[in-house]
């Protein structure tokens, strides 16, 4: 029986990290944010568990929510990550690492008011983002290169991607798109990141749906592009 | 051989999520933020893998890092948590869901700057602290409230507490201090989530160390007592 997979429909957000691995891992799945785009607020208050919020993997009686949780699973149930505990546990640390930067980098269009649009918090907008870029992009994105360097320089946990690899491409890739000028400045510090996520990008497994129309185009949602925003 | 958790001494903080869980489930550990307060920023450089910040637990040769990671280990090893799959991803969804508010918690008064000081940033963090206070507390805390119901009301996960459990308790106890106006709104909406505090605040299992003097008061850290950013 295929999982079904519910998010927001429209955007790519936290749910392109779960598709990421599904679809690197041939897992059978429904995407009901193209099937049933209009069902999500209908399906998700009649989980059991309830979800907090979407993304969450229906897996028969299984509700799974949060990205790194049903990473968590999909790479025990799977074999996205490695089987030792030690491998689980540092898959499943830099998952949780990458998931704080995607919270950080949603927080630099939406600093203070979470339901509020940009246009109403510009200016507080413009100083989380300075600090984004000076402080915290170097220090997260230089902590995930040393951390390759450590492993070997390929891959984030052995001799073959794990969950983490994806989702660490798609962080790269939505910090390009978001922030193209820091980016270029902070990745010549991170050649192994940069590889990695050229890696990742040129993959068999995800060479379809790379080219496919299911992946979709950023845009609104947690990675954006304010021209206002970014700096070199 | 006991574990060495490894935190910013002086504060509570993301530490004390995992002191919890420690200290209920009567696990040997050397708390080195009382044990080596000085020696946090030379022993994390040369931990491999290295930790993106503290917490951290280093058992033997495993260094296991992130809150829910952390927790997630303690609960496979020493049964703070359901065996089975459903109560396993159960316990995680939940705990991530608590990590996400603490964090947001710590937003109220950092909203744009994570290195300056609070009152370098106050006008942006009363606004910060009201959408908070606004729509983040309901949303969050009612769904702990639901999530305790639909589990019968006395353990999120079960016929005994996890680790999430504790965490909740911690994450009641920070706001509470925090936001005390505001808590005392919220929380008349939420009295299986009070239930559980007062429950947790008098388990046997924690007796001895919420009395003792490792439980260390708020003021810095996550959660703080600003009365500016308060209401009802």
């Amino acid at each position: 029986m295929a999982y079904e997979l519910w998010y927001w429909p429209g955007i790519p957000g936290r749910g392109e990290f779960v598709r990421l691995s599904l679809e690197a891992g041939g897992i059978a799945y429904v995407d009901q944010a193209f099937e049933n785009p209009d069902a999500l607020m209908d399906d998700i208050g009649q989980r059991v568990p309830e979800p907090f919020a979407p993304p969450y993997l229906v897996a028969g009686d299984l509700v799974v929510a949060q990205v790194a949780n049903i990473l968590l699973f999909l790479g025990d149930e799977h074999g996205l990550a490695p089987k030792d505990r030690a491998g689980r546990h540092l898959a499943h640390q830099i998952q949780l690492t990458i998931a704080d930067m995607v919270a950080e980098a949603h927080d630099t269009h939406h600093p203070v008011e979470m339901m509020a649009y940009y246009e109403d918090q510009k200016p507080e907008a413009r100083r989380r983002a300075a600090d984004f870029r000076d402080g915290r992009m170097p220090k997260f994105l230089g902590w995930f290169e040393r951390t390759l360097d450590r492993a070997g320089g390929k891959w984030l946990t052995g001799d073959r991607w794990c969950y983490a690899d994806l989702s660490l491409f798609q962080l790269v890739d939505g910090l390009t798109y978001a922030f193209p000028k820091r980016m270029t400045t902070v990745m010549r510090d991170c050649p192994r990141l940069a590889a990695l996520h050229e890696r990742v990008s040129r993959l068999p497994e995800l060479r379809d749906y790379l080219s496919s129309d299911r992946r979709q185009p950023y845009g609104e949602g947690i990675f954006r592009h304010y021209p206002e925003l970014d700096a070199a």
